[in-house]
């Protein structure tokens, strides 16, 4: 497993900057960030607990139709993520059991399809929310709840119904124990948008059929390459450290381009790592998703010509495969980054030749690291989200008077 | 039908630059613009061409399992979004013909599976460029073609193939002409992110099962009520006004934010719409989007409290109709707001109470006469691209050494 990294800028001036961040989020004992960063042990959780949640994937597999997951933020980009880079946006048209994602939107229609599908398939409903709190996915789950219950004995629902939350408080885990439902732990020290590789998005992913395993294993590898605090021999700080050299620079927009279809909500799954990582004090490059050559066709003009307020970093999954679409892809992709430098836009690029398990595990930790790294280095704390606090004030003193 | 709008400045000291950029639009003998703003006239557009798009579109409907529509930019962001919007992102789970867009991507897999649904389905195929060459339609094109003459005799061909293509010119207007197949004309004057309301976008909204008639009601409408010069009478140069207001302030960013789980596509849109309308000359505020409440709990934070470089353009269908859903998502909507007010980011707030066919149509009409008359008063021509021509070049390039 290998990337190809290229960057537009040389940030190895910022070693000691680098190293400096590096000893900060690896100080397990002492650091500021030390009951944050679980995310970490991820790649090597224990063996008993991939196993569990690949047995409750089996038995889902194996006896339903349909998953449908509730979850929001955090506990819905990872998952749905990796179920369309690795299984295709139209999985739920070709294949079993079909993965639903409800819980992040409010829309009656939508709902109401919900339960149409508990109504008429076979169905299993993993809810994911670390205090049981969130409203969207509450509000779903009172719902759904509702429909299993006049569907399924209560036995059934046992088996039926997985809940993902806190090891022991909340109001989730309570309503679980009350009904003696499967349960799945979110860790104490892994925020949301860092827990895809725990049962949060192992879940969901092994019942849409992708290797867990393998995608564990893909995290390890990365875990391993990237430990060294040297950033000339760490081409993930390198990473962080050129997108710090260009945050300074006052560019305003990261955007993420992406050369695959499926790849739109591994943009979005980068979007909320980012921005809610490095999105305080006024500070934040905002990030942005393209997937191309779509998007060449309709921003590519203002990439080319318009203001020069971003940068660009490719993900490109270059699959020297033979065949002629792939091809193609690959030299529209060149074309894309010679003609955006000639426009002036800095490019980073990250190229791996496989789309598979284990380079989708690799990428999610890379950013991971790189994330946290930059935003260590920028001087804000990448575990933390303030600033969510407001609306959820306005919100819920607005509920008050429903 | 109306919408409410909210500006966060005054932009009536623009009554002048209104005025001046409303005449240069509107005069069609000597202006600027006068081959280009075809799409002013989409909504009065022949009774005949409508009634035709709807009879062709009855056959599919009738006759089909699947309609493949292969079009990439302006040939794909418009139908897509409507459909999206009106019949749900799922609605090809729910509903029959499914319509499946292909030919914006360069993915070998995709094409594959494509090529399985005219293996195993009733189909038929709009193939949708101007000229015929555009690189992804034109290769997904002749996979598809293949797949479907070996299924289909010619006879099936000239009704399951629709053309939508240039009136005369081009290589796709050849290839129909040659094998008797049905055409739609894309119109001269009407470049391809205005075209959503020619039968580019009407055939395969009307597929969908989407009434045209109504939509193009809805267009109508906007483009008699925003007809008028005078800035403090016409919310939408109301609109344009205070966009080319924040543009001025330097913003970087201008996200749609829209609070409709099916709305992402007509965020794309919107974003195709701007950012190749605006971003030429070094010019452009840059769009994208954010879906609403999801991205409350991922960009979020970056809103709140990151760096102040983005105003927001809330669309927001409040819906009020009583259930618990849609109530609590109009109070979530109106927390995001007063919390990214304390946040001190401007918010443009359209909304409007129904999400239907003419409502849509109306926000089409709105936001293509909104940013026409933005570019104008920017000082950039609304219908060129003339950045888009570079990476074509680098891709032929390339191409001829395959």
């Amino acid at each position: 497993m290998e990337i190809k990294l290229t960057l537009p800028v040389d940030a190895s001036n910022l070693r000691d900057e680098v190293t400096r961040a590096h000893n900060i989020l690896h100080d397990r004992k002492g650091g500021a960030h030390k009951n944050w960063v679980g995310w970490m042990d991820l790649p090597s959780q224990a063996a008993e607990l991939v196993a569990d949640v690949k047995a409750a994937a089996h038995w889902v597999r194996k006896n339903c139709d349909a998953l449908l997951v509730l979850g929001t933020g955090g506990s819905f980009f990872g998952a749905a993520a990796v179920i369309d880079l690795l299984r295709g946006v139209d999985n739920n048209l070709w294949n079993t059991p079909q993965v639903f994602f409800f819980g992040h939107a409010l829309d009656a229609q939508e709902m109401a399809n919900a339960v149409k599908l508990v109504e008429t398939k076979s169905v299993a409903i993993n809810i994911i929310s670390k205090s049981g709190t969130t409203l969207e996915p509450a509000m779903a789950f009172e719902a759904l709840f509702k429909a299993m219950s006049k569907k399924y004995p209560a036995a059934q629902l046992q088996k039926r119904i997985i809940c993902t939350t806190d090891k022991e408080k909340g109001t989730l885990k309570q309503f679980a124990n009350k009904h003696n439902l499967k349960t799945f732990v979110v860790p104490d020290d892994v925020g949301g948008r860092y827990s895809v590789l725990s049962p949060v998005g192992l879940f969901p992913i092994a019942v849409a059929g992708v290797d867990v395993t393998m995608l564990l294993e893909g995290a390890g590898i990365a875990a391993k390459k990237y430990g060294v605090s040297d950033v000339t021999k760490n081409d993930c700080y390198r990473y962080a450290a050129a997108r710090l050299a260009l945050a300074r620079k006052k560019y305003a927009l990261d955007l993420f381009c992406l050369t695959n279809p499926n790849a739109t909500k591994f943009g979005n799954w980068l979007c909320q790592l980012f921005a809610e990582s490095e999105g305080k004090g006024g500070h934040g490059v905002f990030p942005s998703v393209a997937v191309y050559p779509r998007d060449l066709h309709s921003i590519g003009q203002f990439i080319q010509d318009g203001s020069k307020i971003l940068f660009e970093t490719f993900i490109h999954f270059s699959l020297e495969d033979n065949t002629r679409f792939n091809a193609v892809n690959n030299i529209v992709y060149e074309a894309a980054k010679k003609a955006h430098t000639v426009g002036k836009t800095p490019i980073i690029s990250i190229e791996t030749k496989k789309l598979d398990e284990q380079s989708v595990g690799y990428l999610i930790y890379f950013f991971e690291l790189a994330c946290a790294m930059y935003c260590v280095m920028l001087g804000v704390d990448p575990f933390n989200q303030p600033g969510v606090e407001e609306y959820k004030k306005h919100t819920l003193e607005a509920l008050a008077k429903l």
